[in-house]
């Protein structure tokens, strides 16, 4: 593969970017998280959402325990080269591990956050195998 | 005013955390940035958007020279608590320093980045002031 596009990508100190989902359809900000050279390159390939988990230190395939995947369909890069959006079709309507549509649930009011998204699905239900 | 909503939020060792701005009406995601606890008090107080700038280390009132300013209708925080999203209102439908709408603007296109959106204003007349 011809990685030219990946060496216009601003990675960080420790070789990531920030990768923001958004569902395609719905236009709904998803989650945001991390992605290294190969996770990127995954997901160019294979249209399926590869980020980097900071905290397990290795590839997260979006979906490889939940079953939540997410289908690429756009991926773009922002002014500065240090950001990165994928359109994805979310799996399952759910991209959060609380079982709710978006990791974004918690809305300001006032001073305080507010849980605002219902669970769509039990976690306990999303993670047991 | 209580600031115990800032508590809630996991900022990293820069004391930063990453802000996503979307356009509230279209959906449309328009940036990412970066904003310190300052940045993220004076936007819930003010309803305008304001960022950390890494570069320049100082607060950055989004507009302040391009005049785009960002009406903030809704600040949220994902799961984790280390990701906030704003919903915004883009003063000049221009959220970038190119004068396109976002900042997303490049696509790729098979192993190359396409600029796929217009510029809606020249740069130099933007800042020229």
């Amino acid at each position: 593969m011809n990685a030219d596009w990946l060496g216009e990508i601003h990675f960080d100190a420790d070789g990531l970017v920030p990768v923001v989902a958004q569902d395609a359809a719905s236009g709904r900000v998803l989650m945001m998280a991390w992605a290294d050279r190969e996770a990127l390159a995954e997901t160019a390939r294979t249209k399926r959402a590869v980020y980097w988990s900071r905290s397990r230190s290795r590839l997260w395939r979006k979906g490889e325990e939940s079953g939540h995947t997410q289908q690429v369909s756009e991926i773009r890069l922002d002014c500065d080269g240090d950001v990165v959006l994928y359109a994805v079709e979310q799996t399952g309507g759910i991209a959060c591990h609380t079982g709710r549509a978006s990791c974004f649930y918690r809305r300001l009011d006032g001073d305080r956050w507010e849980a605002v998204d219902p669970v769509l699905q039990d976690p306990e239900l999303i993670y047991r195998k």
